[in-house]
């Protein structure tokens, strides 16, 4: 009996600034059937204030205390550590690292820099970690769709650095158990009463399935075919959609299973 | 019996643009003593020409048919293959693929493109690989030393595309063995007569040893201490530099070994 759903945010609620079709309504429906919703996220290219701001604009109706991201779990992780960062990250992420010290840095945190992934910053942030600095990193995630393209997301940048030092880095985002963890905990219920549905086979559905939650591969954003052969966890819902997903929750028909 | 020697040069024979003390004059010994001699090298920033002119100018004494270089390597591959490369390579090594057809890729050549490892780069390789282009890379090299700091090679961007594609390159410099074994071809000896001299754990000293060759780390370059704990194969010398390694082939005193 699932009484609480972890929506994976972009390429599941929207796809570039739309909404996936009947999204908007499945968040109603569960919030009608009593479900508790967050909404979790890896994506670190803006704000979550101005993360929350387009979902609004796109019509969809939740809080920013529903809201959990992984460069947020990155400045927590960084404000226990009394950590002075080098943030490798996007330019309209930086406001929310702002007001931490980030002079004379003594770890490296990272996100989807995008454009900021350049030599000169990989560089800066190799020399560090080589001279002992923590890698604090928001997600393994491959690669997202934006522009009907696949997109290098940080995973890759964060797999390079952990090449290049040898070291492993801290993933503060999901697939981290403890991000998983601090979610179902916001919600009041037990992580197998808790559902994750998103689009990424490894960060959101293995990585939820690992957390002992329960988990759904949704088939848009940036779902490919096949990528449900990849969650090594037995009991994954493979469904069309978010709309499918809820449905599936609220009236439950009949398992679906990626094994 | 040792009867060649393969040089690596970047941190062996110069470190930034001084040779390193006694290196001109210990391979003058080596052909002295009849030992024949080849410099093999991953570095990519360079044309192969230029590469040779510079080491000229320090005062080395050595002929274009004596390098082998890990870009001539990815060449060669990509023209008996008859593939067309996009090449995510340094603007100085650009010359020297400047022959082959490079429109409409179906190929990712992957060298030490230093800034040319931009975002915008790096999303285009990426994206053609996970299109199915092969990705040929020269080297797993994680770094080199310059300027008194360590500075990011290639090894960690191709890496990077290794993670996000989920694939492996093929390396076709060292520590690849058909290279060390094109290597030992030219010097026209058995693979156990013939020494390679490198200041890379791995590529250099790993590499030669898993393809039945002798390995000597010195302590020049990029050498830190405690490299010589990552060399898993036993048998490695380990020697201050190029000097005493030379001196150690012409003159065995005792056996030199990391194990």
């Amino acid at each position: 009996m699932i009484k609480a759903i972890l929506f994976d945010i972009c390429g599941v609620l929207h796809v570039d600034n739309e909404p996936v079709a009947g999204a908007i309504e499945a968040i109603q429906l569960a919030r009608d059937e009593q479900i508790v919703v967050r909404f979790v996220t890896n994506t670190s290219r803006s704000t979550s204030t101005d993360m929350l701001q387009s979902l609004l604009q796109m019509g969809f109706d939740l809080s920013v205390e529903e809201v959990l991201t992984a460069p947020g779990a990155v400045k927590l992780a960084l404000q226990q550590r009394n950590l002075r960062p080098y943030c490798l990250v996007h330019e309209k992420l930086r406001p929310e690292f702002a007001d931490l010290d980030q002079s004379s840095p003594n770890a490296v945190a990272i996100a989807d820099a995008a454009e900021g992934f350049n030599y000169a910053n990989m560089n800066r942030a190799f020399q560090l970690v080589m001279d002992g600095a923590p890698l604090l990193g928001v997600g393994l995630n491959r690669y997202f769709r934006q522009n009907e393209q696949l997109q290098l997301d940080a995973g890759p940048f964060i797999a390079a650095l952990e090449f290049a030092c040898d070291v492993e880095a801290e993933i503060l985002g999901k697939p981290a158990k403890a991000f998983f963890q601090t979610a179902v905990e916001s919600t009041g219920f037990a992580a197998e009463e808790v559902l994750m549905i998103g689009d990424d086979a490894f960060a959101d559905v293995q990585g939820a399935l690992a957390a002992d939650l329960r988990g759904c591969l949704v088939q848009t954003g940036k779902y490919t075919p096949g990528d449900e052969d990849k969650i090594r966890h037995p009991g994954a819902w493979v469904l069309p959609s978010v709309v499918e997903a809820v449905n599936q929750v609220v009236k439950p028909t009949y398992a679906y299973s990626n094994k």
